[in-house]
């Protein structure tokens, strides 16, 4: 039996643009399982009440209903072990980690206002006032003013990149010769970008560029979802 | 036959104050092999010629000799796996060099210059003036104004802290239960501090600074080495 993955769809439901969806949709290609996605919209609440909380990714396999990337990850990677590791091991899981708090406090906060509007333009109807309401109140602004200004603003954002880029400079993947949770977990913030945005968050010759290409290549689940190629 | 490793000491020659070689000592501790350090100052290049280069680490492994903290991790990882892993794999030494970008292209540049007056008034004599000159070049400024105003700035050292500290409010080290290398990359840069500076870099009740005091009450080596616990 197929997995069921809920998945953060815009307007156009194959349009897929969480990067914590994202990070779950890539470690199931990894682990080479099957799995049915199912669009899902911020305000779809009652949809994915059964799993005790309202945002996605929620994955059901089987009798089991798990919610959030890492929970999601940690459940692969326990159930599936005959399947090729997302982590390597003990010592790799936990420094996945460290890159997840990376991507989470310094990554996605630094690349939400270049593609906040963007996003805003890509939901669907229903999903509008509700995202608006949402972030404006978290961010004490307006999405408009979040977004302002981002041609200025990106190269503060490129500096941000350096430990990702650095690192890449060493090395194919952040997991080293193949790619690991460690990537998916950096690579979902690129694929939100790309999901909505055609602004050019890093210059073509950024290693960084490259490393993206990469992942695009070897995942055609990320490289047929329809996005933009900036 | 014991390691031999040439460590940065201070004037006090045994205040060692690389964040570079502590990674190196903490990583042989690891590993529970026997070393003899041997203290080195900036100035001693012709000590250390024979490496082919003019900085430490730099550790001779009978007739062995490797430059660089990465490399001497890695010589140690192949040349003793029957004993403590310092990556526990391939993947996590892949995401230890994530670690390792972080630290040195965020977490060391952003501590500099809180200690960097504290580092010119312990060094070796023999020593200041090759220190004053080289990094005043680098920085562009001289010593005393790159330090200048630490008190006001300090906060902003801590919120760059975020990803360590998100990480550890969720494991007890970066390695997970236990340390591996990238807690010996990330605690190097603390030991650099405690090693020559009284100025409180982290507050008491930051997860960073718990995780500093269970590094340094399992390593003694590091806890009984001359330094400030501020």
């Amino acid at each position: 039996m197929s997995l069921i993955l809920y998945d953060l769809a815009a307007a156009d439901s194959e349009r897929r643009f969480s990067p914590y969806c994202w990070r779950v949709r890539l470690a199931i290609e990894h682990k080479g399982l099957p799995v049915e996605t199912i669009p899902w919209r911020f305000t779809d609440k009652e949809a994915i009440a059964f799993s005790g909380q309202g945002r996605v990714p929620v994955l059901v396999d089987s009798q089991t209903t798990i919610a959030g990337s890492w929970k999601v990850a940690n459940h692969l990677e326990q159930k599936y072990p005959e399947r090729p590791s997302l982590f390597g091991g003990a010592s790799g899981q936990a420094l996945a980690r460290f890159v997840e708090s990376w991507s989470d406090t310094v990554l996605m906060p630094a690349m939400l206002p270049l593609i906040i509007t963007d996003i805003f333009a890509h939901l669907h109807e229903r999903d509008r006032e509700y995202f608006r309401s949402s972030r404006e109140q978290r961010l004490g602004m307006t999405l408009e003013q979040v977004g302002t200004n981002r041609e200025n603003r990106v190269g503060d954002f490129r500096r941000i990149l350096g430990p990702l880029r650095t690192t890449l400079k060493m090395q194919t993947f952040l997991g080293g010769e193949a790619p690991n949770y460690g990537d998916y977990i950096a690579f979902g913030a690129f694929m939100w970008a790309r999901s909505v945005s055609p602004f050019k968050i890093v210059e073509n010759d950024d290693p960084i560029s490259e490393w993206r290409g990469r992942m695009l290549e070897r995942f055609e689940v990320a490289s047929n979802s329809p996005g933009y190629d900036s």
